[in-house]
């Protein structure tokens, strides 16, 4: 049976580690983590090892599948480090937050025939799934326009944003992912306009927590995302497709179906399903499945590096479209080796 | 072009004039009223004459067709002077709050061959006419249950409920025409249950404010009507038919399709629509139509006498189940002459 | 920590097994079934010892709870078993098929102190939990009438229902619990009224597939159930509680938010859940939960063997009710010993 | 009492005349067109006079107020006429299709002290009213984002479209308008992209069918605007704003309630109201009913030459950007003369 490590023993790290401990095909051999508390508690409870170094679990003979859910930062070092193991490594988002460096360790991963699923989890959400589907379906005939809103409940203190890399690359990249996924083609062009609604305190990073793009692939399909930082109602993450034969929509998550009416208010409903753990925890562990099965029946990761950095290529020009006010020419077939050329040459 | 005579000024006798006024198939001759203030105001508004008699409204040789939305107590009178006089009628529920009364008047009316509509405007609904559409176009195959939800906004004082004829006369009446409209077919069998939950007064008059009336057919079809006197959420009036194959619902109206979300509240819509006059009124106008189309066409009217006194009938079947506990039988073929054995008979 | 056994192998005997397998606050020690390949696979599978015997489950000192998911008629004597032991049991509903047996059972399973939760799963279903909770917080004020609509998405055969009691017994009965529930006053009477129009055969074991029950409480709170064994378009689960300052509603739940706008149809969604293993699976986990957390905290069980004897109770009124075409009085202590007395006594 | 003239006799003179016909503060005084035909038929059926000639209407000393609802290109001079003689004016949009002649003639028509009102009819639609109007009660505090999805449930021929203008001028014109209205703030910064998604052959004449456009305002409010010219499930209207304190959402309007839900499809509506004479027919008669109280009343005119123009100026900036691919900055006060030099500044 398949042995699965996991790395790390955070949020988005629970969450695959009990994901494996419920997976019938692996069987979850280690989480690891040098936080000693943090990995000793979640090992007991899930019954099995824990282990304090990342790259020692890695090495271990008795593991033969990775799970990158740590820092940021350490993504691409363990990553090749499993890599040049043989070892397949589902690997939470993004690469980095550095688009050089991401572009030159997708390279050298590629030079190892590495096996990496990248954890764009929204793709195993099931309207996200249904509403692929549909289109493959051929239920709306071709794509003509998608909306995606995508706004998040509450924003964190910009002393934590400080290091997020930017609402772009931060929040709008699940957007960007999830927009190559619904188009079924790339975007060749991109406009974006960002604004401090919020919080004007983010202009001393340099951020911006409320932003509206548009992308435009080869054949004029369109796609607008929205995105803000704070919505009071809840977490607010709807997908719209406009197609030749019909439009498609899915609708916000609730705790319970319950409708209120009353003397002031009819059809009231509770709040939205608060934040992503809650909104989207069927898709990861959906997500974890997928990469085992895949691992056990051969098949190909159906999310690999180059949607990772494609994600953060349209990141980088949405930054870019902002501060010049211009749309930018995106590569359909990826970012170029060398950053400044290809955000020179595209402009349009 | 018909010559239509309005009789009465009241609330319902403005929605007709303002109907005849905009129908370009008849002429508003006159509206007729001894309430000399009121009918002024209305007939200078509407640019028709005033007439402060009812009987000499219906005698005059230049009106063809009558409507009457007088006092209820009034109904049979006018309806036999204008069926004497061969002219055909538009007359608003019920015939009569006398059961007895009721029997013996239509069998009058129908010696003279008299061409009388009467007015249970919810069948001309847009809702209602879209759910019999779908029955008769087979799209839920046969009906197997009917639920009708009917519930006032708000209920009047025990004074005025006095001479109402109680809530199965004066409220379940037009979910009993809707129940027999929806299921085209006789009830046979009916059984009620009633409380005092708005208002213990109506005790004091013999009278209820909520109900629960469930009715079958000789094909076992079921229907269950519900009422209540009183939802602080507005005007409570839904539909539902479960069919072979399939079920149709209809919603509450608004006045705007705004939906609210917020920190407390997601989806909060503003009231219903307030009562019936707001909810019913394009019902009311498109009856008035149909009432002129038939008579210049020479088609049969949709709702005819038997449909007012069957719906009477089946109120006081629901009074004498109430009494007694008991589900009592219902002759589909309508009351007999003498109302005590009828009763008599058909307690199960 | 508290060790359990789970009696039976089945479909709800495999969703406690599960449950007790996640739950941490309990051990999942054995399942017990004479069927050895389904209880050898389903232990296997969750890691713990396979039992061929129902008693020796029961005896055995390293076992603490006793979850009874078996045939329904072996439950009063392994509740009895049990509950000699002094061992807390879980019990699936009903009691027994035969009203009688179950009055004595319970009189003497309570004559022993024993302590049993009755698995009414529904009372802890999200949408029910958030109902009652409105009506605990006097969010809609007074209960007025309650309607409770629920029909399963297509009809086993007849050969099939021959045993299950009867569609009171065995799908009302659901209804009958949530009534009282919901409520939170006991039913003083009761009518019902049924028919047989998905199967014709039904006559043959003189059952019925579509009814429709009222109940009234002693303060006059209206409760409408209504039932059918088939509705094509899914499993229609959903509650309506109008209360003297607002209106309760839950929905149907749909596997995926999905809505697709055609040329033919807006608004479309995919089916509904398809039965009560899709649609209720979190509340049997939740029911298992709230077992486990009473026994390891002290707290009394929310649901027990009267709220079992008394929905059971309701059932048989129904059926007097349907034979009788009476409303049948309910005697809201439960039912007395001699179930024709009780039964001659309270019609109305 | 005021005399009213309508201008034109086709699908909007028609809404209007009927409109002033039932109007209790105007009297409808005459329709003028030239077409005899169209314009004796509408003036017989409303009992008013027919002219044939727009010049003499305005004339007449028995004329108050004039209806423009005439073909495009004669707005300007009817206007002027009418200015001239003092007559105030509601005027369909647009001022005229020429963005350099509506700017002189805006000039022109302001030094005469010409009393016109823009007939924007979607700012009398009551859920776009409902929107203001929560605005304004900050029941959603700071706007932050607004999103206005505006599809035509099909397309016209090349042939048609070929004087129409262009989609921006023809189709988004209506949702630029609307646009300015709820953000209540100018914008000051444009982006728009169009694809030919519908029919290539606009191609030749250089037009497209589906757009997508980004608003932006001094203070980081942003609009994002949607449109196609196909939307095979009907006219499909609908508005979101993102506050800081809510979110507020208008639905698409249905001529019925009524939901089915069968085998394959749960809650299928039947299809939109089809198009803006559907739609909107109730914005168009509060429309005229605000232009009589405003002259009635002294009140000042909601909607003026200036919305008429700015909506025209953002088109032509949506224009451009379409072309140069780049954001253009909007003067917040409106165009300058020059219509060249006005673009070439404020390319960003």
């Amino acid at each position: 049976m398949l042995k699965v490590a996991i790395l790390g023993a955070g949020r988005i790290a629970q969450i695959h580690s009990k994901s494996a401990f419920l997976n019938s095909q692996c069987e979850l051999k280690l989480i690891a983590d040098p936080w000693k508390e943090g990995v000793d508690k979640l090992a007991n409870e899930l019954h099995c090892e824990a282990c304090y170094d990342y790259y020692e679990a890695i090495d271990r003979d008795d593991v033969d599948a990775i799970v990158i859910a740590t820092a940021t930062d350490l993504h691409i070092d363990l990553m090749l480090h499993a890599v040049k193991r043989k070892k397949p490594v589902l690997c939470e988002k993004p690469i980095d937050l550095d688009f050089q460096r991401s572009i030159t360790a997708v390279k050298e991963i590629q030079s190892h025939d590495g096996k990496v699923m990248l954890a764009f989890n929204r793709r195993f959400d099931e309207d996200t799934i249904a509403i692929k589907e549909a289109i493959l379906n051929n239920e709306i005939g071709e794509i003509r326009q998608v909306i995606i809103t995508s706004r998040d409940p509450g924003m964190q203190p910009v002393e934590y944003l400080k290091t997020s890399g930017g609402i772009f690359k931060d929040m709008t990249i699940h957007d960007f992912d999830t927009a190559r996924y619904i188009l079924g083609e790339e975007p060749i062009e991109i406009f974006a306009t960002a604004s401090r609604l919020v919080d004007e305190e983010l202009a001393s990073i340099n951020d911006y927590d409320t932003c509206s793009i548009t992308l435009k692939t080869q054949s004029g399909k369109q796609c607008i995302i929205n995105n803000c930082r704070e919505a009071v109602y809840g977490y607010d993450q709807r997908i719209e497709v406009l197609g030749s034969q019909g439009l498609l929509k899915t609708q916000n998550h609730r705790p319970t179906t319950l409708k209120k009416y009353t003397l002031d208010f009819t059809g009231a409903q509770k709040p939205l399903l608060n934040f992503f753990l809650q909104r989207y925890i069927s898709s990861y562990r959906k997500e974890f499945d997928v990469f085992v099965s895949c691992l056990v029946e051969g098949n190909e990761f159906p999310t690999n590096l180059f949607d990772g950095l494609q994600a953060l290529y349209l990141a980088v020009c949405a930054i870019a479209s902002t501060e010049s006010n211009k749309a930018i020419a995106v590569n359909p077939e990826g970012p170029k080796e060398s950053l400044t050329d290809d955000i020179g040459l595209f402009l349009l």
